[in-house]
């Protein structure tokens, strides 16, 4: 089945909002083995969103439109589509009375009436199914017509991804299964840490030069090299056999560099680390400010590992809370692997905790020396009684150079914490 | 000037990697006065890349191209480009020359000769101008052709941008005043904070049903509105006074809720006026996990104002590193205004600084209860001897909660800072 993606909105047209639904639209239907050929944005604009349709249709199966589902003026997605397919639009009294239902307290307290273009959200192009929306007044529509089906949900990503979860991708399954003429297209995803794209590839020169079927894409994101293994077959069970065979074949070569699949993040997998080993984490950060307790305290549950943190920007606070000695900072510099070193130690034992993670470097614009320059970090990892640190020069501009330090910052961690179980293992 | 960007690679087309570039392009197009009709995403597939190539010549008169410019048989663009358009590739013996001398000692050292593909870089369709690229191997390639314009950059976000910023927008700024022979489009960002969509369009409502040039459209995003102001006129001075009178009437009605223009954030306003009223600021995170010292820090210079913050995620570090009392972690709980005060306090004592930023509250998707729901937080600012609390019921996923307590504390600490401004002002 080839899908296209069409994200409506002017706000997406002028780069004031960025597409995140489109590429996580994408993954959804990659997870269940549908391809996407083709993405489009259009703006909230009658003509061109109806000359997108038309394209769509003729060259792909599903067509997943995005956005333009409220209730105002701008909104034409539901209306053009009808129109363009030649369906009247009909009400579903069922959303309707929701709608009234929702809207009346609102309206209400403020001395309005409910005004009636709300409604136009419980239309539906006569013989679609009414997609209920748990969390907005838009809801989303699915429609078979003429062997194509088309999906509508809503634009606020919240609402788009509960419904492609909760409603869509159900009905999907169904519909390929139905169709039971075709084979999937399933893919999975390695992710890799500490190797750049160029080594990745020539470790995996023989098997990259031979493979066709999964096929193997190597990507380089900041901090990270992803490879998307895509295996097509006439059932997901026989798509997964091929995958897995080549995964292991990759993990036997790439070792503990792959971190992680898919949906994982290496501060999911330390936090992973941390509870299964029953540590107890506290951060020192300095040139990161702060991104590598965001990212840990992103992870659901992190509390139960995460005792705290300390952004210690000045050399002050180094000193009074990370109880760093300021001679070592007067002698060493605060960006070094002494510095690093006693930061990791204050911060273990500022928290009680087991372990500690602390970075220290020049994050830039400004700040830098030829012996120091922009983009150095230190990073230091403390673990009981021993303190290991790591010196690192990285490029890029401010954001990149904190994000390159946080990745390398949690990938040492991990592979710390690797070594103690491979130790525990072996014993 | 019509435009239209084509995101090549199949690594955008699977969600594995997020478009921003589209979006970036597109805020630099609208800078200079170029509108975006179209965004279109294609993979590493030399058909469908040569249909998106007609589809556009078709419609607009400037295609920028991201993406598909690398050394290896899966980028196309160049190639693609040129055979549709019917162009002979010849090479640019400078770009050549320079991938010789880039490349040489990368092989040698490997003890691997120059790979001859790499050359495929320095082809130019003929009558194309290459655009040196600073930072990568891929130059970008400047084209006029039968009333066309085409732009090729390469995907890497940083290249693309320092080659979109130095060299392609110079150059479209010089083509449409060559051209000189249609209106431009200019457009400016007023953010909004601290306003819902639905109060920002009823406070603005005489204005928004009456404005035709410029035009206005409002956004709702995490945590802040924004409104787009878009004016049509012969030229940038015109467009520019257009914009002026309409942003002036939008500030006197919303006053301070406008926080800022274009690509201004709430952070990069903070860390201006903390500088502006020569003041430092020190963190006491619980919930938002790092996320505001990590906005601030990406502030370059923000160093000058920020004196460092402690994520105080366990409670025995709000005691032992905020000072705050366990006695009102215990009768008050954790999150509680009295718990948010003492760590305002706390860490405006533990660094030093002049004023300080404190939240505490629940992140979710666990701790919740009736009383303390997920989403409840509460934010402290300390200045001086005084501190004020803000209690706000947040919803959506953990990342979002976060997002929203960061924006609205930061929103916070803004009005209380420009508070103390307006009181000087008025002494």
């Amino acid at each position: 089945m080839k899908s296209e993606i069409i994200a409506v909105g002017t706000e997406l047209l002028l780069g004031d909002v960025v597409n995140t639904n489109a590429a996580e639209i994408a993954q959804m239907l990659a997870e269940i083995g549908i391809g996407v050929y083709h993405q489009t944005v259009v703006g909230d604009n009658g003509e061109r969103l109806t000359a997108a349709f038309r394209t769509a249709r003729e060259r792909v199966d599903l067509v997943v439109v995005c956005g333009g589902l409220g209730p105002t003026e701008d909104d034409l997605t539901r209306e053009t589509l009808a129109a363009m397919l030649g369906l009247p639009l009909e009400e579903d009294s069922s959303w309707a009375h929701h709608l009234r239902v929702l809207f009346e307290t609102r309206y209400r307290s403020r001395g309005h009436a409910f005004p009636e273009n709300n409604l136009r959200q419980a239309m539906v192009p006569r013989g679609a199914t009414l997609l209920p929306n748990g969390r907005g007044s838009a809801p989303g529509i699915y429609l078979e017509h003429h062997g194509t089906v088309y999906v509508l949900v809503p634009g606020p990503p919240g609402e788009m991804r509960h419904l492609m979860r909760d409603q869509v991708l159900p009905r999907l399954i169904q519909h390929v299964a139905r169709e039971g003429r075709e084979a999937v297209l399933v893919s999975r995803v390695l992710r890799v840490a500490g190797l750049g794209e160029s080594r990745v590839a020539e470790l995996l020169a023989p098997i990259l030069s031979s493979q066709e079927n999964p096929t193997i894409a190597p990507l380089a994101l900041p901090g990270e090299v992803t490879l998307r293994i895509t295996a097509h077959a006439r059932d997901r069970d026989h798509a997964g056999e091929l995958i897995d065979s080549v995964a292991s074949r990759i993990r036997r070569i790439l070792g503990s560099a792959v971190y992680g699949e898919d949906g994982e993040t290496l501060e999911s997998v330390v936090v992973g680390l941390l509870k299964e080993q029953g540590l107890s984490l506290a951060l020192g950060e300095s040139c990161t400010g702060g991104l590598i307790a965001h990212r840990i305290t992103n992870i659901p549950g992190s509390s139960a590992v995460f005792r705290g943190g300390i952004v210690a920007y000045s050399n002050d606070l180094k000193s009074s809370l990370l109880g760093v000695d300021p001679g070592v900072i007067a002698r060493e510099g605060a960006v070094s692997a002494a510095t690093a070193e006693a930061m990791a130690r204050g911060a273990a034992a500022a928290a009680g905790s087991d372990c500690a993670l602390a970075v220290t470097g020049i994050a830039g614009p400004g700040g830098g020396t030829p012996e120091k320059p922009v983009g150095l970090t230190y990073i230091a990892i403390a673990r009981g009684s021993a303190v290991t640190s790591y010196r690192n020069l990285f490029n890029g501009t401010r954001e990149e150079i904190k994000l390159r330090t946080a990745q390398t910052a949690l990938d040492m961690l991990r592979r710390t914490l690797l070594s103690r179980e491979t130790h525990h293992d072996d014993a």
